[in-house]
């Protein structure tokens, strides 16, 4: 059983049990809740395992804390919402109760206060075994410049915010034994788009968003199953240093994903690079259809075996 | 370094680095955050790690996953606020994986249908070694119903809502080999009181509140450092079926404690008695001075050395 059984699993299970306050539960980056003046919160959650998600001795304390929040503020620049409060849990082992978690905290507020998010409360506890890390961040915005991964539409652009598989291959290099190189620094320090999500939640022509943590095989994936949709990819306009496949198959890349109107994409990408300094990638665009991603090489649909990857 | 100190540390090393929009973060059973309609949502998360919070081979998955929810449903009623989505994030090792993690889910979900609370999102994983499990609960109410832990005034009644010590008994049961005593299944299912909680949120007269987590000992010092005030607590009126020892010092009743007008509380007993069918504990008094909990035995003053619970 792997996660998205899990969670579809649950999803069937929980039906419409609960309230009508949840404007959009299990299913998108964040849960969607109504905050005053019209502005809606969002609210996301993300646990990191040691062993699973990090190896205690190839990832600093203080990258960790920062990853941690990271992950989260990507799931809530994906809404296209800015994040606000905090909740950390952490279950550290005796080892790590005096520098190591002290690290931690550094890392964590470090990143904090760079965007300005509250820590609002959280858990500690002791761990027999590895650390284990739990992070729920609350973002808010006007509720009408959400974004969800339902609102592609046929003729829309596919564009990524930034160059992919950089992570995936840094995780290769530690793992191989390399923990240092430039790659292996980017995996260790994820850089969440936050303020381009924020910026892009204005921006009525953006049609659906998600941030890439699995890879964009899986991610837009979800886009287009909750769109209904197809997308065609040409895989020669992937941004990429290292090869397309792991740019298509790698996890934890951070970068924004989103579908946007075709008319107003040039005007979109110039505003963007001036207000970012870095270009958007258009790689593709979405298309009626059975729900599938199209891999485009010269002009051609070629077949590939790509899956995202996962932690399950 | 103790979980308290770990928490101040944080505090004053955060300060104010955040935002507004938090009316209340860190120090008290839940953030605030304000909702639509003069409204309040409440936020709360809890961990809880295998071997440290519980033993697999006594505790069922059912019984695990309706805790894990219990516990933050009780930090939600104890702000007087109603619970209304939940976050639920696990890490699982592969033998939890099928059968175990269907019952852990049918414990959640049962808890979750008693009291209307929607599973609104999450996060699943692997371990490498054992459950850990991090619950988010978020609950809603009127703002000028919030009770805090700060309210409590000289002259105010000490009340609890039920017996203590019971799960201490239970847990000591279970640690001495008697997993199935009637005290032991107390302390494998707690009752948050969710309906109490939401009740009690509704009367004026109640001036601060708390849920029984670590122990009298333990929580009524946070309500009394929160609100810079003393209380003398008469040891011959806590209800117990136990020790008053462990009424004091043992962790994981769950059942609600505040503090009330002296005036309106006959009523307020009565009132609570007809709508729930168990009775209120009036236990002692809050005064003024030096913010400390005096016990008393048959009138006068007696040294105590007890400490609640730490899971940390």
């Amino acid at each position: 059983m792997g996660e998205f059984e899990f969670i579809e699993g649950i999803r069937r299970a929980f039906g419409d049990n609960g309230r009508g306050d949840i404007i959009f539960g299990i299913g998108d980056d964040c849960a969607v809740l109504p905050a005053p003046d019209g502005d809606a919160f969002v609210v996301t959650t993300d646990m990191l395992v040691e062993g699973v998600h990090f190896l205690r001795d190839s990832t600093t304390a203080r990258e960790l804390g920062a990853k941690a929040l990271a992950v989260n503020l990507s799931d809530v620049a994906a809404m296209g919402a800015r994040p606000m409060a905090s909740f950390l849990s952490i279950a550290l082992p005796t080892e790590c109760r005096g520098e190591w978690a002290a690290e931690f905290m550094d890392g964590y507020r470090e990143l904090s206060a760079q965007h300005e998010v509250t820590l609002a409360g959280g858990d500690t506890t002791s761990s027999l075994s590895g650390v284990a890390v739990n992070v729920c961040v609350i973002g808010r915005t006007a509720a009408e410049r959400l974004k969800f991964r339902s609102g592609a539409r046929a003729g829309d652009i596919v564009v990524v915010c930034g160059p992919l598989g950089e992570s995936a291959a840094g995780l290769r290099d530690i793992l191989d034994g390399r923990p240092d190189t430039p790659l292996a620094r980017i995996h260790r320090n994820p850089t969440p788009q936050v303020a381009e999500g924020e910026w892009l939640g204005g921006r009525p022509e953006v049609h659906s968003m998600i941030d890439l943590s699995d890879g964009l095989a899986s991610d837009l994936m979800h886009i287009l199953r909750a769109s209904k949709v197809r997308a065609e990819i040409e895989l020669s306009a992937i941004p990429t240093p290292v090869s397309v496949e792991l740019a298509v198959t790698g996890g934890e890349d951070y970068k924004l994903l989103f579908t946007a109107a075709p008319d107003d994409f040039a005007r979109l990408a110039e505003n963007y690079l001036a207000r970012f300094g870095s270009p958007l990638h258009a790689v593709g665009r979405i298309v009626n259809g059975p729900t599938e991603i199209v891999w485009i090489e010269n002009g051609t649909p070629v077949t590939k075996e790509w899956r995202g990857f996962t932690h399950f």
